[in-house]
């Protein structure tokens, strides 16, 4: 009998290469595939919400995965994962879910975070986890800047170049810029939260890398009006590096598992 | 002219063969050698406070270094070394020191912070900078313990077997248990924090895997009292795993730079 589980999994990015398997790399889902093929002897295709890219971490990403056997509880399917995963990679939780539940497909929307340092030293416990920014940086800008992404807009100049979706249209429900805390006298720690029903490719770093220019003085707040409008990659800043960047949260409709 | 200085160093300890140059492997110490050869074309030592081991992080090591010619600021030569370091490698301070200025022999005090997971589960983030503890654990024994450590004592059956020094009675000024945080439902975040005038190879992490036995129930908080005065490092608790471990600071008299 055939039963599929809901997974919720948290990973620091740093040594892998992106969530999805690649011939010869180690991938987030290649070893969650692993751990449940040494778990269950079953060898059957973990699948996640989406992708992320290497260097990317997950707070909550969420997956889903059918098994044609399992007696257990899903608990002690997530505790036997769990032992055969590395330090870097947890399952949080494993629950029942409908049969025909699916990460991607069912997924209703997805909350981000990017972590920036503005300005002081090298942090060597901080630096796998936020992109560190030199000189000034206006925090009021930038936040009057996020503020323009909320509202459903056209994102393709804020996709991958070479990324192709059918609807480039997406529903932000939030793009908020908090501050986090000033670690140090000199740096200020600060994250970028995105919400929306769905992301393109490179979506958020490209937000990102685009508030930075704001916040640098290179562009006003508008110029994020235009770029929507304008609907033209090359014309946004520059993609933010992965390694700032924390899937937090992957939303769906409730089910009674 | 010769000119001393006094370093301030922070490390994230994971990836390094610990402080200490060792052929063919990474060491911290090896690694800021190089970046001083490589900024001013001479090959000193580079002396820290003491050695830390492998996967043993700093927030503020010390080290001294002396240079036959520097004809720029102090805090310039550390912007210099560290555009050579990586980035797990970071020197906070530089400063002009007494020509005889010597980091190990001129320190009057230490101050070391270990880092405890309570309960919960593996957390991505926080596994190289804490020892997870399984089972229960009571807090309010291991900090009565804790307690009995303050004092001058003999600490011969707290310092790793092998280790030879010509006095083991240490001034221990503070050992206190802090509850840092409760980070998620079930997991609770504890520092062991241990100040004193120096320190036994080994003394914070044995101490601390004393603390744990205490914590487990396997002993009263009494039993500190009786291995400071039995000796025998047999007797006391396991050592406890290397990368909880974070110098937080070194203490010298002050001197006019």
């Amino acid at each position: 009998v055939l039963r599929t589980f809901k997974l919720t999994v948290a990973y620091d990015g740093t040594e892998f290469a992106g969530w999805q398997v690649q011939p010869h790399q180690q991938s987030i889902q290649g070893l969650l595939e692993l751990a449940v093929y040494q778990t269950t002897n079953q060898s059957v295709r973990v699948i996640g919400s989406g992708r992320t890219d290497a260097g990317v971490h997950a707070i909550a990403q969420v997956a889903s995965l059918t098994l044609s056997q399992w007696n257990h509880s899903a608990e002690s399917l997530g505790r036997a994962i769990n032992a055969k995963l590395p330090e870097t990679i947890v399952v949080k939780e494993v629950v029942d879910a409908p049969q025909d539940f699916h990460a991607i497909r069912d997924a209703i929307g997805k909350r981000y975070r990017y972590q920036l340092q503005v300005g002081g030293q090298r942090d060597v416990f901080e630096f796998p986890f936020r992109w560190r920014l030199h000189g000034h940086i206006d925090l009021d800008r930038m936040a009057e800047a996020a503020a323009l992404f909320v509202g459903q807009h056209d994102f393709a100049g804020f996709q991958a170049t070479g990324a192709e979706r059918t609807s480039t249209v997406r529903n932000v429900r939030a793009c908020e810029l908090i501050v986090q805390s000033t670690s140090t006298s000199e740096a200020t720690h600060v994250a970028i939260e995105v919400e929306a029903d769905g992301f393109l490719y490179n979506m958020v770093r490209n937000i990102v890398g685009t508030l930075v220019e704001v916040g640098r003085g290179k562009h006003s707040p508008q110029w994020v009006s235009e770029l929507l409008v304008a609907g033209n990659r090359d014309l946004a800043g520059p993609t933010a590096p992965a390694h700032g960047l924390f899937l937090l949260r992957v939303d769906y409709l409730p089910f009674v598992s």
